[in-house]
């Protein structure tokens, strides 16, 4: 069944394939699916062929067309399917919060790479417990902070690692949209046992993610926790100053209520020698900025040339990508390191990192309900 | 054989397949192909399911691979073998500009629905007689001018349409890009008898098919036709004031030597009530002004929205899609016409607008050799 | 002497006079000077036209120059000489905050008209004592928050009270600059006695008044205080989540280590209907979003129409002015409220709103240094 | 008389009055009011001093009160007035072009030093009666084509001479506006005897200016001429495709009729090492690209450094200047010009810059009616 299936008739031997298992078949499950379907031919030679083993969600009807369009060979509505299938090389889990911790444990504790989608868990102690169970049994973990494989943010990566902003002083972080802005809308994302957060979880947490990515480890948030809306559950907005280890001072900021912003994710750093800002609404551009010449000023690199991260996948330079190509990005280095048993981190997100960002992001909610600025304690294995 | 081949087990009946047959795997052959794989389960459902039966090229070797890359069922060096197979009802030519007619006139006359890169032809007349001979033979026909096919662009022509705009006055279209500034690069696009011509026929045209989509037929051109790098066959740019024929005036410009324009095929448009602009490089946005109010001003519409064009395709607003996207929107108009025997125009491009933006290319030409203003005719069939 | 003193022989009883005595020649000195010398032929007819009495500073060569240089007609190294002088009818305090407290309350209680630039004093305790001393006078009073007198600010604040924005949830303010990134440089606001602080109550202030200004009283603040540079005596940045009286959550930052911000101060606004977006770099222009259409985005308006404020004493409309003109409107807003005994309030900041920002920078220092969320007080005459 | 006359009184022998002599008291008038009584203060120590003896204009109360509004000594209605007054060293036309030609010449003629208005003429052959009766006396003269002085501008031109562009290879100039959008609108600007042309000299002039000043000669002109307005005597808006001497190619536009822009003065230039960007309505800025590095990008440069052109004069970085301040920079030049006895050009436009201009625009409105490239010829004296 299924409208595209991958195909298994390669020439034996040349690119193995992996079999994939998808939870969820709603925006995520397009998001990933989308990927899955695009990597052999975007990123030729792939590292492995993904085959479209099954995909699992609650509606049965839903699930079924779910695998006629994106190709999965089988639905089901039961996750423990995916577990139990010995053709599945790779669980994805795209479901809602509640439902990360106990599949992805059960796939990883069934010899399953694991891919789980942020929020890791709802709480550190339960993003804890799956990063925990996770690593013991030695599979590869990626927690899906996409935005890390946007080739803008890569660069910003890659140019801080060479040091042309020297120490970084500042850090200033926000992720702005405005779909909560409806008072009749309800989703599972409204709903505190299976989102955990609002703002925080969904957004904010992808802030935290980038923070730690570019800038290195937070030790202290002083922040306002706010539900604007009658009768929701969960946090509307999230609003925090932060210190990192480091030394670097920011802030960190997350809404659904921000008008007119509909995924501004927008970031700047600022270091001794130069600055870089970014916003997803324009992805493509990396605003870089470096001292000391009289044609001082910020530049908009636009990050697609050919010796620009990830570049090697897609077009000519100046023709742009769009959000759902980071996917791509993102699951092609997950499969990389599945195949050659490489490392996930420190590009990827692994679920220690998950982990780190959900004790930032506890730490939020408590600061935010005690008042006192917080120290952010990290456990380690 | 191949990656990723498009399925034919569909559940029988419900949606048809349509056989592909696909001239070129270099730069477009890339851009169609991943369009050709994403249809299905983007826009599902979709029209038709694209099922990639052949791929064509010159290399063999080369086009085998592009085969097993993109998942066609077989390759062949001999086009011909893709106009005699039954198998193909569509027949895809992303050739170089030299390889437009004869290819594309076959397939036609032997049936199958034809879809051509643009520029149609090399001149006006081999590209009238492209039409001539594909419209004769019933089968639709479109013109690869992918850039109508931007959401923005769309967007701007119902604006249009709606009267937003009120009497247009002028048309301010430029394309610009920079990879011509390499004296060492060869390419097709610099033989004069593969291209036809240089910035003109390969970004010009561009320009001159979103003018007449947007603003109606160019009347006069007043032109310059220029080569800079010595030993270059073609133009490397051109400049031309313009009128159309509904009064508006204005200027079509495209150049591959603009430093630091890498795919910046901008325009503006004003009329009586409101004005558009647009650059390509930024393709998920359009900037909106319209009249009278004490905030006025320009409005960078992030075309995204739920109600937008081709929007029902994509992702939640705000998340934008790439240049590789517009090739899904275009080639889903064209299954659609073909699954319903819908029309192709206005908002594709068929072969007749490949025609008419031959025959305003012609004119700069003539312009700029001749120094006269030259009025643009038209034939009819 | 000195160059283009104001005239005196105007038609005797058009406009009157008012006696200026300035305090300080250097930057505030040059704007304050530039701005005496521009209003009576820019807001023409003036309220009142200034006469450039005399001039106070502490090298005697350089107050000398600078009377020459902007036509004061004498100038002194003892501000004392300003109060006594009877031909002054307003103070003028450009000083150092060191400066502020003594000589503005000895010219209030003299009699004169007070415009005092900002932060008000060096703490709170201070600032309360000039505004409880100057107000028992009843003289006008103006703390010069500029920043009020940029047309796109006045726009945003009318737009906000005409209820465009609906309920205000968010505010998003930052002020960066990078000056302060030269361990060799030296200067009065890198004093702790002469400045109280450092960027807080140099560029912080301005953030907390405008906050103040478009949005409401600030509630609570959590934040960090920090110095990066070895020995520096003042903060180089500080960085805080606020809550507003009303509810609404945001952060206001400040410092002079964000390489390649020159003077960026930048603030967001949401409501429940729409949102507002400045950049002082930029200071021609306000982002306006509006909910609700098809057409919705930030749009770019250039505060500069015939109907926008201040604009009646400027030029055609996109002609834009420059940040030295925002004292213009300031200071022709004082000369009108002394010429028509009318109120400072709400649109200028009097010396009550220049002790209130005082007080959330004293709450910034408090909860910077202790760690806790600091609940802000203020005292009432 | 008058509100702030310049001072007469500046300790003697320590910098030289100039008696400025003006004609015209509307905008124009306001403009250069304003930069006579800003330059002593602003560019302290200033060249000479401006005395503002008289203004002389049509209306005869109406000048009486712009004399007292600006601090001139005395208001005439007769220019014949300034032209004998032996305290006047300095005539400035800022009257309607109909007025340029004979009282400039008799001014000269009488031995003072003069600035005209651009356009020089209504055509070129009265412009270049102006310039070669004006040149022919010996004195100082300046086209006040003021956008030479935008510091970005200026900045631009260091840039090119510096080789940075390397060969240039496009210029793209536009100068849009929208106020001609009025039927009801009457002003001297739309008199065919008074104006000479419309869009062309008015805005089209500019833009011919600063491509001879940043690139070079003009050689050829394809163009059209179009008026839209029912009625209206003069153009709204040339098109034109331009190739320079030196090989460059590229279009000149002006309009009245760009609905939503306001004084969008933009152009674009390229080289073979990198391009330069500008919009008026973004005066303080200068987008530069150069090729070849990994972060190639446009830098938008905020041009108000230390040591960028003009900002001596002004506040520090990132302060940004108003569009009235460029008349200070370029006064200034010409005071200093005449103070040293120095060189108006290259920077600044002389009568022979304002007759090369007058070329240009005759050549859009020969090509614009015959239809043919137009080869622009120039005379010499």
């Amino acid at each position: 069944m299924g409208i595209g299936a991958t195909t298994r008739d390669l020439a034996a031997g040349e690119i193995p394939e992996i079999g994939v298992g998808m939870l969820g078949y709603a925006f995520m499950g397009k998001a990933h699916s989308n990927a899955f379907r695009k990597i052999a031919y975007m990123t030729w030679p792939p590292p492995l062929v993904p085959r479209l083993v099954a995909i699992a969600g609650r509606n049965e009807e839903a699930v079924r067309n779910a695998a006629t369009r994106y190709g999965y060979e089988r639905a089901t509505t039961d996750w423990r399917d995916l577990v139990s299938d010995p053709a599945i090389g790779l669980f994805d889990n795209g479901g809602p919060n509640s439902m990360h911790a106990e599949p992805t444990i059960a796939a990883a504790e069934a010899g399953k790479h694991v891919l789980c989608e942020k929020p890791l868990g709802r709480t550190a102690d339960e993003s804890f417990e799956i990063w925990q169970r996770v690593a013991a049994t030695g599979v590869k973990h990626l927690c899906a902070f996409n935005y890390r494989f946007v080739p803008a943010v890569r660069f910003a990566r890659e140019l801080i690692d060479a040091g042309e902003l020297g120490e970084i002083r500042h850090f200033r972080g926000r992720y702005l949209q405005d779909w909560g802005d409806d008072p009749a809308l309800d989703t599972w994302r409204f709903h505190a046992d299976e989102a955990g957060s609002g703002a925080l979880g969904d957004l904010g947490a992808h802030v935290v993610d980038l923070s730690r990515y570019l800038v290195g480890e937070i030790a202290t948030v002083s922040a306002l926790v706010k539900t604007f809306l009658p009768g929701r559950q969960v946090d509307d907005a999230i609003e925090a100053a932060v210190e990192f280890e480091s030394g670097a001072v920011g802030t960190i900021e997350s809404t659904r209520l921000a008008l007119g912003r509909r995924n501004a994710f927008q970031w700047e750093i600022n270091g001794s020698k130069g600055s870089l800002a970014f916003d997803m609404e324009r992805l493509n551009e990396l605003q870089v900025f470096r001292n000391g010449s009289r044609t001082r000023g910020f530049t908009t690199v636009l990050v697609s040339e050919a010796d620009h991260p990830f570049w090697e996948f897609w077009w000519p330079p100046g023709h742009i990508i769009g959000w759902g190509d980071t996917f791509v990005n993102e699951i092609h280095h997950l499969l990389r390191a599945i195949a050659d048993d490489g490392e996930i981190a420190p590009h990827g997100a692994t679920f220690e990192d998950g982990y780190r960002a959900a004790e930032v992001c506890d730490a939020i909610v408590r600061s935010g309900a005690g008042g006192s600025r917080d120290q952010v304690h990290y456990r380690t294995l």
